[in-house]
């Protein structure tokens, strides 16, 4: 990969494992690293004691954060103690990976599964981080990442252009809507952040073998984020209120 | 207004007032009227009581049942209530009508705004009453109101792709996410629910003089109204997994 991320400080949300976790170790690796990088997860003593072995002996210098963004309480401190560390800088990219998938078809919905990834993958990405997005985008001018960004990471089923015909065999009632609800979350936010220099984007990661996309998907974990990172890299003006694939393809609404 | 409605049955949600109110006196007042119209409201002893009054008059044999969107219970039962009514030919056509609009800016905008928002709005069309439409669904065949139909009132803002550049000004963080994830839900239940011979469909009706629309609203109830009714009497496979306004024109997901 030979983009180049121009970026000082980036946090990713759910890094304990999947996307989110390899986001952090490919952004780490980098020669251009952003100087912090921020991981941000729900249980850091984290279960698979192996993958996090691996993870810190590679992933020096990468900061970890405790946030259960299924809390209020828990995204608030998080937010406090990112503050903490990046100071009068601010924060240049908010990546807010975190999401789950309750399998939900049309007898097995419930309510509370509704509610639930809601809260998770449509509600927590509005109240965590924007401020000290803010103080990053106060500093520079121009759009992109070295200024700065939130990127949503939204999924294809999503799209409810997308929801017909062969695409629409995968039921998930509670995370389509969460994820629709997402897309139109990145659009409030571009139109209100925009202005202000933070570009706001969807971005659908392929579909990835982990333990959320499974054994038999497309993409390795490895092909999906270094296409998401070339994407980042090129990040500008042109792509707030986006939609896009790991390729830069762009999706239906 | 010469269009025809063939339905045997009509269940209205919110209908204490406003569109909900107006699409109950309408369809009780025609001379193809259905047979049995069912106006839910969560306070069936109206606060304004001229209005209820009015309603009465003009609206014999409508069917009042208690129903609060915003319970599960409330919406169980009234569901219960409802398959007493209807009884052994099911319910033909659900329009999915309450809704609220908190007001929310990327200022004001709280937690709590959001998840009540969606939970009204988005989760409670899910649960009420489709056992009651695939009965009805059962017993004819083609699409249409005469068979079965979910009509889920939506917005111009929900449509992702229309929350850009002018149309934007209107900020709704709340509201417009809760009437996107409805899009999505649309589409959903048209794809589980089209080959059962339920058409389901998201309808906008326009920028309506309610309390909700406000006084400066382009339409007068009426209008909205019989625009409405003239889009579900020409219902049809077409409409299936669709988004028009109250004159019939396809919107933007
Ligand atoms: N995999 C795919 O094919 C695919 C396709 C389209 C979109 N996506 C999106 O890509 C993102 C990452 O998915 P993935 O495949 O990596 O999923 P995954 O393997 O299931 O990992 C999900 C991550 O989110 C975290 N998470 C869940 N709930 C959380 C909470 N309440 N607080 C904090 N963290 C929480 C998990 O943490 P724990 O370890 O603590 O559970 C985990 O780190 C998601 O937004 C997903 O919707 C994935
Ligand atoms: N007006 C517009 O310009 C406009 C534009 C686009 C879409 N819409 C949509 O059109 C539909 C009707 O809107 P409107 O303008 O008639 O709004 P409205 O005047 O504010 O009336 C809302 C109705 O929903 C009911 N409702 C709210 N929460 C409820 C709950 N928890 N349980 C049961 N009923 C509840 C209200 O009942 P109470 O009397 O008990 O509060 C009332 O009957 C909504 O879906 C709205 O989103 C309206």
């Amino acid at each position: 990969c030979t983009s180049v991320i121009l970026c000082k400080s980036v946090l990713v949300t759910g890094s304990s494992r999947g996307i989110g976790l390899q986001l952090v170790k490919e952004l780490a690796e980098r020669s251009d690293r952003p100087a912090r990088i921020i991981a941000t997860a729900r249980d850091p003593d984290v279960k698979d004691a192996k993958k996090k072995k691996k993870q810190n002996k590679k992933n020096q210098n990468v900061i970890m954060v405790l946030e259960d963004v299924n809390s209020q309480e828990s995204i608030s401190s998080a937010v406090q103690e990112v503050q903490s560390i990046v100071g009068s800088e601010g924060l240049s990219c908010l990546i807010n990976n975190a999401a789950i998938n309750i399998s939900t078809d049309l007898n097995t919905v419930t309510p509370d599964a509704m509610m639930t990834t809601f809260q998770v993958n449509s509600v927590s990405p509005l109240f965590a981080f924007l401020p000290l997005l803010q103080t990053s985008a106060s500093q520079s001018t121009g759009m992109g990442l070295h200024r700065a960004a939130v990127i949503n990471i939204s999924s294809i089923l999503g799209s409810i252009q997308a929801n017909w015909g062969e695409t629409a065999a995968f039921k998930a009632y509670a995370y389509r809507t969460s994820k629709a609800a997402l897309n139109m979350l990145t659009r409030c936010l571009a139109v209100d952040l925009g202005p202000k220099g933070i570009v706001c984007m969807s971005l659908h990661p392929g579909w990835v073998k982990t333990d959320m996309g499974g054994p038999l998907a497309e993409l390795t974990v490895e092909e999906s984020v270094s296409g998401m990172l070339s994407v980042l890299s090129t990040l500008s003006e042109d792509d707030n209120g986006g939609f896009k694939d790991y390729r830069g393809h762009t999706l239906p609404w």
